[in-house]
């Protein structure tokens, strides 16, 4: 037993943490969500879709069934519909194969106790999604940074045990993989038996054209897992996301599922089921892509009026982000940029969480441009462009 | 790369899972999930409420805001409602300690990666809840079994780093801690440092008096955490419930619901605040404890009738199980038996996955008595007791 002095001169016992919480660190995203909701505040944090984008749920037919335990896989009528779904996008696989999950981070949750242990090698993106970093970081993952270009390097050293990637309108930059990128990919998981993880949540969000056939669906003798969410195009808080994977890892997923929650939530799966089979499904995807690029549009033509001078971006051709490079020969941590901003009521995603190599400036920021409304955006930017104009 | 030469003369790579997984099995809660909705099937099985004690649940006051991402810890609404409620019951906490969880299940788990490494002290009831065995186990603890009249024992070899209980209307037993057990435990704690982790679903069960308080209420010292879930009282399927800890241990165990699935779902805790605030509530309560008292006393005297001359059992005082002691100076593997239920109909718990001694017969089976309806339990019990008669 060990005990612990306090300030307040009371000597208190000392717990002791598995070691792996010294690896955990609190996400942005946590911080974040926390002040989105408060009076006046311009977010362009967060992967928040427009409030306005969400279908109008009534729940009237559900019935006492529902409301009971379910099966940990998740109720069959919505993973025949996931299946039928994903096979019209080149992924071929069967019901018996999808895992329905509490939402898509509960998927990098399970996969990362599957596969993670302390020095266990993880390919990346770099950058990639901070809060699947936290994951792999807790579980205690050494981490090989890769970019769309550099797919042909990977495993120059040892091959990686996991290959973690979004590669459509990819979180943070929102670079969608080319079809050469895609078979890169899929031909180094299978050459090198690296398990090939796809995270997906963005592919409805599409304004260019751009293939987003998933690269699963290249991948010939790897074993895969393949997973996206209801929470872009329908509603996060409803917390439904989904995985499907290759028969070899189907069990051993099903069985951590069942110990992480039991079962998903099953009036959302009732929701989401009858929001996907509903005759305006895809009248109301069309018009969420239309609203989304033009807020896009609008977003492009405010940074360029606002941030011209200040930073770089590509246009992205889907999802919800732009990517911003800081045009400085200075090291600028973008954490401290955050808490200035904050002060005058803006929040943004700072760009070093979401590097894997821990690096202590990025000079990069992460803009969502799918929740701010109106004149939002203009103002916003502009508090941007005048905390950067002084620190630049 | 390993291959992995398969019956059908393939050759696939072998993935490599992380070491934790050789420990991971699946549980009968899982198989017994999927076989609940088979028409015909008596299920004495789960811990299934009666689904006709549902609520009529009806959303139509939804607005978009709810259907947005929300805090990780919860919203403050049902936060305040939940500190409220516990102060009543005797344990002083306050909304900012309030972790709102995807069911009781996930508090395990975020538990467990707080706490649990390869050999990690945990003292256990034997038996216990068996999905919590699951998880301890696949972290790597090593246990120290406990019964409510061996506490006195506990630490004698080492303290343990965590202590995990259910002493109200235990779970498989449905024994309640009495109010010295439950000072003795709290005293454990307090005096070895142990982290106290107190599991509370059935409180809300109570058919006979039994002194319900917390005992992390009783903890001086000692890190605690106490859990409860809104399943047994208003219905699993939202996939709701709650944990209050001490404040050094908030913190990070926020930060590990953040990364296990962002928060949880928003229209649950809408759902479940509209019932816990309706004017019905307490009166909804009270039906349901005599609905469920009278469910026992029938299924008291079916087992009477039935399984006299072949088992032993302690009538509960609450929750939703009867513990039964097989008479036979044979060792019974409960799982054969229920193999054999299953061919017939009938599903119950076996006894073996609540012990974490991993024995192969436990001549133990756990009978749920509120899912069944009507005749249902006595065809049950019959099939039990023929299937206990071939095999005593």
């Amino acid at each position: 037993m060990t005990y612990l002095n306090t300030d307040a001169g009371e000597t208190r016992i000392m717990t002791q943490f598995a070691q792996r919480i010294s690896r955990l660190s609190p996400s942005p995203i946590r911080e974040i969500l926390q002040v989105i909701d408060q009076p006046g505040m311009i977010s362009f944090a967060g992967g928040l879709p427009a409030s306005d984008s969400f279908p109008s749920i009534e729940v009237s037919s559900l019935n006492h069934h529902q409301l009971q335990y379910g099966a940990t896989e998740g109720d069959l009528n919505i993973r025949q519909f996931i299946a039928g779904d994903l096979a019209k996008r080149g992924l071929q696989t069967d019901p018996d194969h999808v895992l329905v999950l509490s939402g898509s981070q509960q998927g990098i949750d399970l996969v990362a106790k599957l596969m993670i242990e302390q020095g266990t090698r993880v390919a990346v993106e770099s950058p990639t999604y901070l809060a699947a970093l936290q994951v792999f970081t807790l579980f205690g993952a050494a981490y090989e940074p890769f970019t769309p270009q550099t797919i042909s390097a990977l495993g120059a050293q040892a091959p990686t045990a996991l290959t973690y990637t979004v590669p459509t309108f990819q979180n943070p930059t929102g670079h969608c993989y080319s079809t050469e990128q895609r078979q890169a990919l899929a031909d180094y998981c299978d050459s090198s038996g690296s398990v090939l993880f796809e995270d997906d949540p963005y592919r409805e969000l599409v304004y260019n054209d751009c293939d987003s056939t998933p690269v699963c669906s290249h991948v010939k003798e790897a074993n895969w897992i393949y997973q996206s969410s209801f929470s872009k195009t329908l509603a996060p808080g409803l917390r439904l996301g989904y995985l499907v994977c290759s028969p070899d890892l189907f069990p051993t997923l099903s069985w951590l599922k069942q110990a992480a929650d039991l079962h998903s939530n099953r009036l959302s799966q009732h929701i989401v089921l009858s929001q996907l089979e509903s005759d305006s499904a895809v009248d109301r995807l069309v018009a969420l892509r239309k609203s989304y690029r033009e807020k896009r549009d609008a977003f492009d033509i405010a940074l360029n009026q606002q941030l011209f001078d200040v930073a770089q971006w590509q246009t992205p051709a889907g999802g919800l982000f732009f990517w911003l490079s800081l045009n400085s020969d200075k090291a600028i941590d973008t954490r401290e940029l955050l808490v200035k901003a904050l002060q005058r009521d803006v929040a943004f995603m700072p760009g070093e969480p979401f590097f894997s190599d821990g690096r202590a400036a990025s000079n990069c920021i992460r803009l969502n441009f799918s929740h701010a409304q109106g004149d939002e955006v203009n103002r916003g930017l502009l508090v941007l462009a005048e905390l950067l104009d002084e620190r630049l």
